[in-house]
């Protein structure tokens, strides 16, 4: 029996301790910052124990996963950094990491086995009241390990996001930010700009929309103040990719009067959008 | 029992078939360009008569749908506007409605009662297989009466998509037009682009995404040549809403630095976004 500490009980935190348990071989202590959360979540079972005391929370833990926003995980990990061994593997779910992972590796050097990882696998949906077991089946795990990262803890890291349910790809830290300013927080920006310019355009507009206006807006509905933090802490990444959009729009505007190369754009962009994994 | 005849078997043809016969009332009859087509068709037992007789397929049709690419609906207007009793109501599913409405508002004039109509029902994938009579249940139905525009006519309109599942708004043309290229057309373009954008930025990025780049880029999947006809023809109000959605994307890359506004202004597009209407 492994021991995991997941620190923070959002749909993240508590999505792992359904997908731990439903993985088997966990004892699962959830820790939460407010005392009427826990009482939420002991009332709900989904973890062996539920705490507002962290280093309690931590102690003895083989794995211990941050799921607290990007913002609040070094101050988190000051507090838990001495009460940890020297084995215990410590990650992070944030959706930055050049920042965090360079941050809380120095927190965790010689008290634990830092490693960062990132699963793709929110929904506009928060809260674990939305936390499901199935939220990392066949989801893409970002494992981001860098020159200092214990390769032992990585192959450990691998196999408990594939344990979960998860599919696993490693990345610097630097690679990640990159490819995710492309995938996710791009998305995110485009997807806040469409729902926010339609309604600017013609406030009765929604009334005639179907699904594929709620489909390109889904993620817009995620949470504000986490989407900001995000999206300000891989700021420069952010802005390239948005640039690079603002361009690619530009040219795309002068095709509507050719049908010809407009038709040979729209193939190349739906061969390639074909070629995405297809969910199971 | 009326009588509906149903020009084109594609997605939406064919599932208009489907979801009439699951309503009842209705003889269908399906026209196909193709022998091969109509071969395939009448072996899934999804109309009452499939033929390429294009003229012997509308004679005493109490209802007509033009099901076809926007640019070929005028040819086939004129091929049978000489067989309907002017009592037949006639409407299309064209993507554009300003210059089609007008075109054949003006062929069928004093020969058959037409009123355009948009089923915000369509869907990345095309042709008669993924047809279903699910396919209007609570979709938005656009009908476009004019001045000209049959009073009687428009309200068994409705009534006809009412009966199919749908849920009817009424716009003139150019309000169809302006509002579409907001939430259908704008969107398409944006999907693509992002694609394209991220391809070309990072080639590898695919591998990284998650279910939120999936369902945002899911309508860039649609057929291209029916999209860049749409896309063309409707040129004038996509590229106005384009350059609305450069602007605010120029403007959203500002708040970057200051977490507080971005905060408020993803705050602001969490709030519009789900005031959008829930599937049923």
């Amino acid at each position: 029996m492994k021991s995991l500490a997941i620190l923070g009980p959002g749909l993240l935190g508590g999505s792992l301790a359904l997908a731990a348990r439903r993985a088997g071989g966990y004892r699962v202590a959830l820790w939460a910052r407010r005392s009427e959360a826990v009482a939420e979540i002991a009332a709900m079972g989904i973890a062996d124990d539920v705490s507002t005391e962290l280093r309690a929370v931590v102690a003895g833990a083989d794995v211990v996963v941050l799921c607290v926003p990007v913002g609040a995980m070094p101050a988190l990990a000051r507090e838990i950094a001495d009460v940890l061994s020297p084995a215990t593997i410590v990650t992070d779910v944030g959706s930055v990491k050049v920042p965090i992972v360079a941050e809380l590796a120095e927190i965790f050097r010689g008290r634990a086995r830092f490693v960062g990882s990132h699963p793709m696998a929110g929904s506009e949906q928060t809260g674990i009241r939305a936390a499901r077991a199935e939220l990392f089946d066949d989801a893409t795990c970002i494992v981001t390990p860098d020159a200092a990262s214990d390769p032992a803890a990585v192959a450990e890291l691998h196999a408990f996001w594939q344990g979960l349910g998860g599919r696993v790809i490693d990345a610097t830290p630097a690679e990640h930010d990159e490819v995710v300013a492309l995938i996710s927080h791009l998305p995110h920006l485009v997807a806040a700009a469409l729902v926010q310019t339609v309604l600017a355009e013609n406030p009765r507009a929604f009334e005639f929309s179907g699904p594929g206006f709620r489909d390109t807006t889904r993620v817009a509905a995620g949470p504000p103040a986490m989407w900001a933090e995000i999206l300000g802490t891989n700021r420069d990444a952010v802005r390239r990719s948005a640039e690079a959009m603002i361009e690619k729009l530009r040219g795309i505007l002068t095709l509507l009067d050719r049908e010809t190369p407009m038709t040979e754009f729209l193939t190349e962009a739906k061969t390639q959008r074909d070629r995405l994994r297809p969910l199971k």
